[in-house]
């Protein structure tokens, strides 16, 4: 029960300087793109720094990147995710009806780790109900990188495969680095490689595909009206495939942001003057009540399944950030589960529809745009 | 006079847990290689978040990645980067005798801004020095971007040039992009290519090049033993080329960094509370002592030409530091000019010698390496 999303009285928003909406009303906005992340060129504006005799004052940030500071209280990503993939089995049904092909997606697990499984599972499950074709490769925890290699370069070529899925983490014998990059650019729906990371960090590019739960938490923040640009963000965690993107993309929608790792001194210093805080340290409970600023927006990544005899399967999941201390002092906050989680699993299925539109040149209305 | 070096009193270094040592200590320490700055993958450490019994204690930072706090006052890129130069050279004619051939740079200069003339001419002159080949082709102001194309392309195909640069800024009709990603990824000694930023950016990963001004400023920092890792820093911009890498460079080292630009509001806030500040924002003493933690280390990018008929070429350069009081307050500085810029040369110096290294198979003593 406590980790179940559930409305709260109102917290002092103020304090982050942001105001609150009841979360139903951003829910019902109509909505005329599938996702509602703006492309990243669209958002580079120029810094330009205006000094007045000697002193600074900031300008102010164009209205193309700012939306109003509205938040609701609890964000419901699996609500958000449900809207997006009944959004893509639209887009996907016209898409056979028109081009009479289907997105294409190919998963390689390797080994059985319980989690990767879950996963997987998810995965798949997720495909088939947005109509987008899958097919797995299961190869045992011993295998080779040749084998792994073979399976991803039958993937590459065949033309009805769109996107590619390697599920991490691999089994220590197997490097990641040979790995992933041998996934095609154009399929590589997970946006790991460097080029795609490189894109994504550097202003006046687009990456093919930005990685799926940095992108997820993006789109949370902007369905939920919360404005990125001019705030202040801490992203708890560098790894490759969140932190490290996170922060890129919170960066080029202009927030100011800070990257708090394991060798950092006082993170909580660092969190408690953050507007937003994602937590993707991979530790659970790390995020404390005291580390936060009355009233911030705080994005928790974390998944760890903890073992509880109470529950029906055995374990329950918690979050990188102490939900029951957290609640009381953010201003919104995605629950475990229930928030990152499916909005992760959304955007794999949006990369996916979008690679497959590239290949078949179909135009179907934007998965993003420009804000108007 | 005001802007030129000089030996300042002892500054309250302690307030930023550093102390301070005389910069000619430092300056004669034995130089096995020719940087200082260790391999990037070498420097990757697990973040392993230590939680105990729910409260958060950082776990100390390995003596890898860690050098002691131990600052001069005034950090002599001039005299730094003579001794990298001079080291160069050293190689050069070694490779030279060894496999009859020397490092080859390809520059393209478009069109006759000032200030680009100025820097071509120092880097060719440079190249000269230590006995790098350099090939210069000059377009004017209005040439099509296929002119440009094909002089990249007859450097790329060329195997006597290791490292092409393309001056920038481009002419506004050319696009930036197109025109550097046609580099060849092996002669791009900028390290421009979102392939390279990407690898700078991942952990695990490696780039081929460096940014040759961020490269310069860790080397600074390294070879006046200021600790990076478990540091506190703040860049101010986050251009593609300075402040973008300088971020990712910095985080790669372990400390902890935010990214100050022009919307940030109170950016003086953050700068105060940190470590060690790169400003790169291309603003004329935007950095204010108000904005400095005493004892702090500065290194300032910034190269502003202010008009000044006293002066012998009828201006002086000012950084985006204002210099006069930043030094009243930090605890070690970069002047300028003779900080970074003769750094951001040499660098381009030793990533051109780097290039012609892998061409000719050629290993002399390492350019860079790992921390005994």
């Amino acid at each position: 029960m406590v980790m179940s999303p559930r409305i709260l009285s109102r917290r002092p928003a103020a304090a982050a300087g942001i105001c609150v909406r009841a979360i139903q009303k951003v829910a019902e906005e109509p909505c005329d793109r599938i996702l509602k992340s703006p492309s990243l060129v669209s958002l580079d504006i120029l810094d330009d720094w205006k000094t007045d005799r000697g002193s600074y004052d900031p300008p102010s940030v164009p209205d193309i990147c700012q939306a109003s500071w509205r938040i609701a209280e609890i964000i419901d990503g699996k609500m958000i995710a449900e809207r997006i993939r009944s959004r893509i089995a639209e887009e996907v049904a016209r898409m056979k009806q028109s081009v009479n092909g289907v997105p294409g997606l190919g998963v390689i697990k390797i080994g059985q780790r319980r989690d990767s499984e879950t996963y997987v599972r998810n995965k798949i499950k997720a495909c088939e109900e947005v109509g987008i074709r899958s097919l797995l490769v299961e190869l045992p925890d011993d295998c080779r990188e040749d084998e792994v290699l073979k399976a991803l370069s039958r993937y590459n070529e065949d033309p009805s495969i769109h996107g590619i899925l390697v599920q991490l983490p691999l089994p220590d014998h197997l490097k990641e680095e040979r790995i992933l990059n041998a996934v095609s650019l154009q399929k590589d729906v997970d946006g790991f490689n460097p080029l795609h990371i490189g894109n994504l960090a550097m202003r006046g590019r687009e990456p093919l595909f930005i990685p799926c739960t940095p992108k997820g938490c993006i789109e949370l923040l902007i369905r939920y009206g919360i404005g990125i640009a001019g705030s202040k963000a801490a992203v708890i965690g560098r790894s490759n495939i969140v932190g490290l993107p996170m922060f890129l993309l919170l960066q080029r929608h202009h927030a100011t942001v800070s990257v708090v790792h394991a060798f950092t001194k006082n993170p909580e210093e660092i969190t408690r003057d953050a507007d937003i805080v994602v937590s993707a340290a991979g530790v659970p409970n790390l995020v404390r009540g005291s580390w936060l600023k009355p009233g911030a927006v705080v994005i928790d990544v974390g998944t760890h399944p903890i073992e509880d005899a109470s529950q029906e399967h055995g374990y329950r999941l918690l979050g990188d950030v102490c939900y029951e201390e957290a609640v009381k002092v953010a201003g919104a906050i995605t629950p475990v589960p229930g928030g990152v989680g499916p909005m992760t699993i959304a955007m794999l299925l949006s990369n996916a529809l979008e690679a497959a539109k590239r290949t078949y040149g179909f135009s179907g209305p934007n998965l993003s745009g420009t804000y108007k």
